[in-house]
């Protein structure tokens, strides 16, 4: 149920309808929107009889919402939602590029990919600190001294700093030096995590779990913004198919879907997508033609020599080229890409 | 295994190794590309020793081919392939846009559908008259009638016509009024009737079937090639994965493997690929951005009154603003999209 | 829709009910069963009016159907399909074994392997002579020879005889050498095929294609029984999933699934469900605790020199063993195993 | 790389190859078997040398390993991994049976669902108290209480206990209240848990991510078996795929494949694998022939009226049916059905 309040209505209008939904035991979600605000409802059992709202002052209509996510519907919020780094803005016209290797290695592979993608027109530096691998044995990421020489990285060039969360235990840590904090496939549905970054006020980019369905993403990030975390991008990163000759199968069709249910911004990561080098510009092209507010790419000094994902990394030159593509591809449908002020 | 002639190599010389492979009681298959001519063998129970090759006249290398396709493989001819029909040119650097109905249901349907997508710059006009349905209930098409509405709607509007053939025993009739050969997904693998299309001298558009993995495209066109028809696209038009919110996944990773490996040219369906109409439009410009050399796009004058496929074709309001986005696009990347002359 | 006689109803109350179909322009399909008649009604473009035929002399009750196959669903016949095939019967309490090698490679080979087969407890002897196959360069099978090869063997042995059928051009040879006629995986939406067989009256084991849902093999079986040919067998055979350990995956999960919506039999091929020799027997065993009543097992006399599927190939000692397996589990669960008379 | 011991080799013996290894800055993991030990190395960036380990007293040989899982391969150890708890023992000849509801409701609830199971012929008591669920909005379960209640019905009826724990902050409370600690689908590549289990020394229940291949399920093992909890079992409980009319896909080809490549116990879940209660006792015998070492089954005393999961749990009657077939399954082929003493 989603409580509509009229363009005119005041603050306390909302904090009466806040109350009325207080009293009967349920939490309310006031939703500013442009031109209105709107109240979400959760916690309650079943259906929310609308007439008892309705006739509330300030109130335009109690309406019933279809689908099982809430706060992250379109249905309850009909506006993209956009928020601020600074002087940067997620969800609007232009694009963001995240770029950077999949894992920091040493102070010299981050700093000199920072430089290289910052002049090739990336706003977010990517890289691993705490890397979730498949084996105990394959390399584990350099941790706190990862951390550490990414936000080095972001003092030497202003860029902002992506990177993934794996755990509870390491977040605190993890949320201190870096702007926006990543939830990887595997963690999608890690449900203590979610509430743990819910309860932050940092940008999350939720990526989509390896067989996660449209609907178990929405219902994700609803877990994120149902603790009052509302900076949520959801980010398609390939599924699980029977294709053997790609490492996953980048699911473009996400992308017009998410966009048409949800108001969240939605990015895209052509690079573990696709998993193939050589096809990872073509991904990013169609990446932004099919509607990403976003997109996440690796690219590492000399992919070859990488300790992962070497096989799925652009080396400069390949990334530079693949900017120019995504800018033309970007302008031609009227959106550009953004750039760090 | 190919045998790899020097550009200077004479007709002689060619025909000289053609003669060796036969001797053996192998297959030759010569190959002309740019500058020089392949001949690839097949009928070879295991590897070829390439030693007696190399000495003959005219001969530049011998070399063996990894894949276990082999005449559709860019291993084999380095060059796209690129054939006309009249005046209009497929797989060069112009995209064709082939648009129409799922089913051809009336004279009044086809003619109007014709004479709009043509106005916005389709080049082939598509629509099925012998439909494949999953159910022996459900509408089968005009059949012979449908052809002939096809080819009237060619004579009136000057619109090449592309339709599916499903049979054998009907392959003559359809092949006679159309001037492309669509192979629906269901039909990837019915072999006897690739061979027989393979046996015909005209183009086929072979559609990926449903949960084929990118080999098995391959090795389908390899079947109608191996019989000589050299004129093959394939044809990308999502698979089937556990998503339920859209009708089928369409891999667009397919496309820039597809053209990695093979020199054929390659097209994509938006409309079967997603089946939701109001995602299509996206998935159109994304394919464009991706590589495709093609789209072939589901359009009638009423959707919701169609006979079948309705929820996801485009009106021609849509298909006109599609078609503008689709150029946009293909002009951002240095390509264009072919116009009737 | 439905229309259920009442246990007393005459030949002519049937026929009339017949009448009032046909007089609509629809297709009647009575349907014996074990204590009454229905009659099946195709053709009808939208809903049924029940009462018209609810006042006929000699009817039940008129009952809408809710799933779109009608034919092959058990709200249309409750009581399971059985046929005989002289003294065999398909379908009862009775598990039939099918084996045989993948191809018939020569009259060695296949003699040999029906007297093994035959002594472990087969009562069918299965072998293709016309093999589809992937690549058009792989063994396709001796054909012609192929099919008198296994005629040879039936008159040898007493065993009877299925082998698949590709093609509408070969179907008359291949029914006249052969007692069963098997649709394969790739062939399961080729409807031109599906319809062809059943306009014979001879059993057909229709296997799943590779990533058909339930629905749409009961939908092709229903392309076959709609022709008049109700001896269908419904054959799980593996699905495509993303596991690479097995060649696919066998969904065990059908056979009760489809046991509960349709009154056909249902059997199970482990050796192609997961294609690892050393796992076939485990498999064979839980076909039969799932509920299935047959099996159909690739054999051969030395898997590893065989020319197609040695590598999920049973050798006469394993498949022995398996068949002592089989009967332990069929008669723990009040079941047999059939045996030649 | 392995160490393999000789069966007269002494515990000096072994000590020495482990200080051999750590003397390099790997880790040893010695690996008692029936007649002799093994040691595994972790740890060691690339390849071995295997001669400097041959030379040493009481080493047998030194073998490499084709597999990424090590500790959890049969190449390693090939006799199967059993343990105890008091007087049961798991991974033997006799199969366990793991019964209950999908959560603590009440109480009520669970006391009387214990007694039936127990009745039946269960050993272990399941039932969720922290649910990790998709949806923000549904029932998380009785969390502290449920687990209170879980001690409360295995100090009346003596049956063990086993639970799902979700996260690293709730570990402990769980541990201390169950017999045996399940990973569920969703936290199969939760390193940090995993790691977490691993340093206890009590039993884990690990499930199969859906869409985890078995390779990534072997991995995850790993984690925990690398930390030195060598008591695991491997839980099939059904993959995602295409298919609609079951909830998963019960993949019970992995059976075959993990007792072939590891030595750890496996256990199948058919309730969550198929998903329809009238089809779960069909799968249940399945499991059993195809050689599980033990079930996990949903029971409930109402399944309509349950809070999460009905429409796939037993009632008693149905469970006490479903046990009669389990048990004769087992006995036709050579194991039996574990009983509390």
């Amino acid at each position: 149920m989603l409580i509509v309040m009229r363009p005119d209505a005041t603050a306390q209008d909302i904090e009466r309808v806040n109350d009325e939904i207080r009293r009967r035991g349920w939490r309310p979600h006031p939703i500013p929107g442009g031109s209105r605000t709107a109240v979400g409802i959760t916690g309650n059992p079943g259906a929310v009889e609308p007439e008892p709202f309705r006739v509330l002052p300030g109130v335009a209509d109690a309406v019933s919402i279809s689908q099982p996510f809430k706060l992250v519907s379109r249905e309850v919020k009909p506006d993209d939602t956009r928020f601020s780094l600074g002087n940067l803005e997620i969800g609007g016209n232009a694009l963001h590029v995240l770029a950077g290797p999949c894992s920091v290695e040493s102070r010299e592979q981050i700093l000199s990919t920072a430089h290289a993608v910052k002049a090739s027109g990336a706003t977010f530096l990517r890289g691993g600190a705490f890397k979730p691998r498949t084996s105990p044995y394959e390399f584990q990421g350099l941790k706190q001294d990862g951390l550490e020489l990414l936000a080095a990285a972001r003092k030497e060039t202003g860029l902002r700093v992506v990177t993934e969360v794996k755990d509870v235990e390491t977040l605190a840590s993890v949320a201190e030096h870096t702007d926006m904090l990543q939830i990887g496939a595997r963690n999608m549905q890690n449900f203590s995590l979610l509430e743990a970054v819910g309860d932050l006020r940092k940008p999350v980019l939720l990526k989509r779990g390896m067989s996660a369905t449209i609907k178990e993403l929405l219902m994700a990030a609803e877990y994120i913004v149902a603790r009052g975390n509302t900076q949520v991008i959801l980010c398609e990163r390939g599924i699980r198919t029977f294709e053997t000759m790609t490492r996953n199968t980048l699911d473009l069709n996400a992308v017009p879907i998410l966009k048409n249910l949800s108001h969240l911004p939605v990015f895209v990561d052509p690079s573990h997508g696709i998993g193939v080098r050589k096809a990872v510009p073509a991904m990013c092209r169609a990446a932004v033609a099919v509607g990403a507010d976003g997109l996440i790419i690796e690219v590492h000094p000399n992919p070859p020599m990488a300790k992962s994902d070497g096989f799925q990394s652009l080396d400069f030159d390949e990334f530079e080229r693949t900017m120019g593509e995504v800018r033309a591809v970007a302008q031609a449908l009227g959106r550009s890409v953004a750039r760090l002020g």
